[in-house]
């Protein structure tokens, strides 16, 4: 058999995170089989996107436009940056409308383990935009692992001696979220950061 | 936020069988940071599957050679037809190294449920390739499932009066299968068809 075309876009597509190669081979065939449709579309939106969108020099977000839209946006509040571990995370935070500041990806968190340190990530930008003067709070909105706290600590010791309020997303139950589910960290902090009604 | 490229790359890649919106997202931002190695190569890839891949007009596959190289080779025992629901199945087998006969792709299985009847799927041009003589068997390897051996049952009935052997896929216990995991079906009928050791 010289299915090396097919072969080729299976690997291809199995490297992926979401898709294995069998979950690859089914997404090819379904793409063959609406070939006009799906596949030219599919093409064209991927090439659209390698060609215009970059990260933000600024941010660190993607986009289309360099700085990108949020930075570029004068009606965002400058005086406010929120630190998230990646572009994803930003993104949840915009679809959420949580947050009308702006933003400062920092493209992971420390691990020892990874061998993840400071230099490793934009920390030294951070810094440099705190001291230009006009950001008066950094939000930190890292995950609430071991490592995403570990770098939380890390920044908000870095950011001391600035003239910033360093602050970070509460604990508690997700809204929407049953009791039963969740774990004994989580109602454990629920319970104790617990608020009049 | 003008993020509609990213936007329609995202709505593309959730249209695939294995990917929602939210995985949909994952990938994009992984093509998008590795976008000189992975992305470009995964759009080389696909143009070359789209631009070349054709469905075989003898048996159904999919291949970069029209009639396919299953049905052009020349070693492949012509007087047996494998019939499969879709060209899944036939890479499955293919994979299996199980068949060195020809391949015939139904397209589908009988339902009601979903008003596909025998004129949706091929069944006429299989018909064709008994009547023209060479074939002695036709093996149906279609799914276990009620629509499967439904269609099965169809096509026995269809070739009865022609001069072929109409013959199944054996049913019983996988090969590695824990006992405990099986379904009550597969046991009553590994039992029993129970064999000599």
């Amino acid at each position: 058999m010289s299915k090396t075309e097919i072969d080729t876009l299976v690997e291809q597509l199995a490297k992926l995170p979401a898709l294995g190669p069998r979950s690859a081979r089914r997404a090819v065939l379904f793409l063959l089989k609406k070939k006009e449709t799906h596949m030219t579309s599919l093409i064209r939106a991927l090439t659209e996107v390698a060609e215009k969108v970059q990260p933000c020099p600024l941010c660190g977000n993607m986009d289309t436009v360099s700085p990108c839209s949020i930075c570029s946006d004068l009606k965002r509040d400058k005086s406010q940056i929120c630190v998230v571990q990646d572009v994803s995370d930003l993104w949840a935070l915009e679809r959420s409308q949580a947050f009308k500041g702006l933003y400062h990806v920092l493209g992971g968190v420390l691990s020892a383990l990874d061998g993840i340190g400071p230099d490793e990530l934009n920390i030294h930008s951070l810094l440099g935009k705190v001291q230009n003067g006009e950001v008066k709070e950094v939000i930190i909105a890292l995950p609430a692992t071991v490592d995403g706290q570990t770098t939380a600590h890390y920044l908000a010791e870095i950011l001391e001696n600035e003239n910033v309020i360093v602050s970070g997303l509460s604990h508690g139950v997700p809204v929407g979220g049953e009791l039963d589910y969740l774990d004994d960290g989580t109602l454990q902090t629920a319970f104790k950061t617990r608020r009049g009604i």
